[in-house]
């Protein structure tokens, strides 16, 4: 059983606005909230389908659940025929101090939440702790965001900073994915580096020029103006692994 | 001005069901329309703001231009916020014949509109010139699909064919994307080739698999399961790239 107490305030979950005030945030579906029950989130209650509270009691963790029926998920859901499940987890506070990785991934204003969830997605395929953003990125808890992910989020930190002074800080060789720069095939790799992905619609913003050591680009071969930020990022961290691991 | 006549026409157009029925599909927002406008297409009409209008009279073609309010337009858009222009076109018939392209890509079962306009785009900024989907791939003409292409769509066939009866007949050395397969990093490349990406959730169907001549994965190092679709190709095609261009 749902009550309409509790559907009002998952609900409110579903807005930005809320999630900063309660320092909560949502995560949805059964692949998701598998991966948010194996990690450190500190989870608030589970609403759960009866079907999903059967695998969810196979975890060794006590879990908060609540059963609900497939209209009540629904109704609490941002998604569409989504009727798993969706759990309320506290917003973690993280150190913000850069990890010992030798790749720095940082976002310049990417504004797209299935981007951003991708963009995670890989950070966690290529063995990536945290990613650092510019303020103006899109919000991390953002459900959109959190469903890109495909359980990702649960092992990526983000970090929002202002990105001159995070750069300014962290003095290390920065590669900046433009068009027009060295071509990635061609690249001779650096150890220690920041790799900077600007936005989808304007790139790196200019104030963030003086802090690229070096402007890098995917070779074309056909009439396509640019790529998309997701895959982008991809494609370039696919031909730093050939040097880092 | 745009007849409520006009309105409801478009509005059906934001509908699979319709576009097939009547062979004409939609394009919308600047970048998208200016593509269209320089492509082959056969625009049917377009009907934009009278600020678009000034930068469509600067195309050398004679276009069936209607203004309408920034109301109008948005209220015959799919899309939030887009007051440009919308512009109805006509289905084109391709000559379904293999072109010649020493890659062929093939999609089996996409079932995002954002992965399969992706996808399109990086087709064309590969260089390639058509695509085969199996039936169940989501349409082509789905406006999401368009937006995503990012103006691609005028330069990339989609044909969509029985894959099993297609693979029969185009007896290519075949790459499959899975899990487990060769590190696309260690391969020794064919000339001449098919790759084929399966979907999101299920990846390449078993009635594909006696077709595939070998199995492809791309290295992770960390936790993820697998990658987004559309990244996955992208990461392909770029390392296909080192050898074909």
């Amino acid at each position: 059983m749902i009550s309409k107490q509790q559907q009002k305030y998952v609900q409110s979950l579903h807005n930005k606005k809320y999630r900063q005030e309660y320092g909560e945030f949502i995560v949805e579906g059964q692949k998701n909230i598998l991966e948010l029950v194996s990690s450190e989130y500190e989870i608030i209650e589970i609403f759960c389908s009866s079907a999903f509270e059967k695998i969810l009691l196979q975890s060794l963790k006590k879990l908060p659940l609540h059963v609900g029926s497939e209209e009540q998920i629904q109704a609490i859901s941002t998604q569409k025929n989504q009727t798993a499940g969706v759990a309320v987890v506290k917003i973690p506070v993280f150190d913000s101090k850069p990890k010992n990785q030798p790749l720095n991934l940082i976002l310049d204003g990417i504004k797209d939440p299935g981007n951003l969830g991708t963009i995670i997605r890989l950070a966690d395929w290529y063995g990536l702790k945290q990613i650092f953003c510019s303020a103006d990125t899109v919000e991390c808890y953002n459900p959109k965001v959190i469903a890109a992910t495909m359980g990702s989020f649960s092992r990526i930190e983000c970090h929002y900073v202002d990105l001159r002074e995070y750069l300014k800080k962290v003095s290390k060789y920065t590669y900046g994915a433009y068009l027009g720069g060295t071509n990635i095939h061609e690249l001779r790799l650096r150890k220690e580096i920041n790799l900077v992905i600007g936005s989808e619609s304007h790139g790196i913003r200019n104030e963030i020029l003086p802090f690229i050591s070096e402007k890098i680009t995917i070779p074309g071969f056909g009439n396509a103006e640019s790529l998309n930020a997701a895959v982008a990022t991809g494609i370039i961290l696919d031909n730093f692994s050939r040097f880092y691991n």
